[in-house]
């Protein structure tokens, strides 16, 4: 694939953690124009300070992570739910907020969220993490709906087993249970390659996607599908 | 169906609202003790409070609802972000803290979440509302495989076209565009009666259940099915 | 759970394999008049006379099932296909066929096809069985959308991890090697028992469960859950 | 997006029908030779001639389709049902026999199989095709399981409301209960355009898509999602 994103110009926030590194590289090798924000989104008011200092965006890669708690359910306190939610799902909201006018003044746009298939089938010592991905992908698809007659396409990957610093850095893949863990669990036998999913993130983000509705596609390896 | 809830006592949240009327009514026919609470949840240690307060428990029913604002997404506030998570998400978390060591205690336990088919299809307007919906049932989801171990049963009922005085007040029912869309929509042609979501809901919370772990259970009518 | 199908009449095909036996006892036990059929419904013709032998039906339980090949995909030859498909999905239209028009004189009735998780999640060395349960859910939702307004309710359990004779036998569950893989994939940690699918099923064809459209119940232990 | 298919031999079955013409056109395009086949894939013998006829091949490309009998659920004769399945379901273990070989011995393959959101999402006359259908992608994500460790990608995409000459030919898009149908309906409100599909087709045709494993992708503009 080449050329996917010419002439388009693409916001990706958090683009030092989770898919930013790799989202940057590969949406700049397929023509895009990379805007990559660092800004902390937690605060109220940044996601629109964001905006307006971006300037004029087709497409926003919503790529908000955290370090995912592994605490048992039972002991979730208040402030770990708070924090989670502050940094995965608070955003969203503010985000579209401050875009939307934005791209309806010019005639359309594109929100991809980079979301996880935590969401989509239940992992341990995960509630805090899976709760707000939850969130993330039941606002897309209802914003999508709504947006949709806008020219406004939005929609969200699900991933999980995907390469990634923030998620999987390489004290947990050279672990040899994680491997295990790998082999009987991810039907593709590997962790996805950053740029595997990155080239699909491409592909959404681009003209000839926008025939998908508040869609979630799941990229695990085989470990979840739908 | 009769005697399903013999000798359960379950405590159900918000009893006066959403499904609580129904399900008080219909678990206690079918022979359950049940502990109505109509405590606000939104507030930080109520939780607790309650299941304290509660004595012992056989199944909770997460009954948590909120008039669901019809904002536009790009008008969504923080406010009203911040109020319909505060009512719908942050209380299950501080539920399970304070319920598990409970069920541990007694060697078992179940929690039902009622949850929304908004969180399995899009709608126009419901950012906020489908947003919260689906951290819920993507938090059922992780505690379901988490707690399955400890004979802790955690599902959801995923519900819309159910009728129930806080989302299908009798004006809307009565509203000729809503049984228009009913009809256009919704494969049952009418509105789910509070009484079957009540009885499914009470199978859910039986000992005949106790095979399910993080399912969400779709009652829609066929308007969402997965 | 108690009389929940007294009145029913219920129609159980293949009753001495897969659930038949557990159907028939436990729908006894809710007070059905079952009938239970052991006629082999792959010939053309087979399904027509079963149904008119039964009599007054209520509720038709389609419980089909053939031992699972095992042949990897690329050796599947047409005989195992058309055996496959010819014992799993080709009696289902001609069923339908049969106990419709009864159904329309006597003003409803239900259809509840028993079918399999492995429709639902990919599984090696199934690829015949799989794509012939994977109709039958199609099927199932197809007609359970078409057949609501005439007030006839067509559901499908989807199973896996239920202990059955057809597919695990006594030698099977006694294999470390199964043991292993229900403890690593299947969350709830052992086989759901005959006893619990059955009072589900029970459940669904009751009077409670008329609220269900071309739904696909899972039940495997939360091995699939959508 | 351009140059996806550098370098790859992409054989399309049924070339001249359903997606075959957008396929082809935009599989060349995006640099693949295409094997455009007009083979009738019916009868036994016919797939792996088909195979062996065409040479060495990179992907191929199932898109089976047969026009849709509207038939009622209570009137489908074993001719339709036969006859449907013996179009759309037969030849896929047929297909997977005679070039899986042929994919070891090159040390891999891709198989995509262009399927019908029907079997994702009930509708009314349409149980023969949607059953049809759900064997198909149950196969699917049976096979892609199972080939996943040979470097055989295996994958379906589910789409409905997508343009082309088997299922939406001129008179039917011209109709103006149809037009309706597709506002009310389809949240994208318009047809998904050949080229949507063809170009999503083609990505996960191409060496990119290397990471999906038995996975369905829905393309229906919204209509089914999951």
């Amino acid at each position: 694939m080449q050329n996917a994103l010419n002439g388009q110009r693409v916001l990706v926030t958090q683009a030092t953690e989770f898919m930013g590194p790799a989202f940057c590289e590969v949406f700049a090798e397929q023509g895009a124009e990379v805007v990559a924000s660092t800004a902390d989104l937690s605060p109220p008011g940044a996601a629109e300070e964001l905006v307006q200092q971006a300037g004029p965006i087709d497409v926003l890669v919503a790529n908000l992570s955290i370090v995912a708690p592994g605490t048992p359910a039972a002991e979730v306190d208040d402030d770990e739910w708070r924090r989670v939610f502050a940094a995965l799902v608070d955003p969203l909201p503010r985000l579209t907020r401050a875009i939307v006018p934005h791209f309806l003044r010019r005639g359309g746009g594109k929100i991809l969220v980079i979301g996880s298939a935590s969401a989509l089938r239940g992992m341990k010592r995960a509630s805090t993490y899976s709760a707000a991905r939850g969130a993330q992908l039941a606002y897309v698809q209802a914003v999508g709906v709504e947006l949709a007659p806008k020219n406004i396409q939005v929609n969200a990957i699900a991933q999980n087993f995907v390469d990634n610093p923030t998620y999987f850095p390489p004290a947990v893949q050279a672990n040899p249970r994680f491997q295990d863990r790998l082999a009987r669990e991810v039907p593709l036998g590997r962790l996805v390659m950053a740029r595997e999913d990155a080239l699909f993130a491409a592909y959404l983000c681009s003209a000839a996607a926008n025939c998908f509705v508040g869609q979630v596609f799941p990229i695990s390896g085989g470990w979840a599908t739908r």
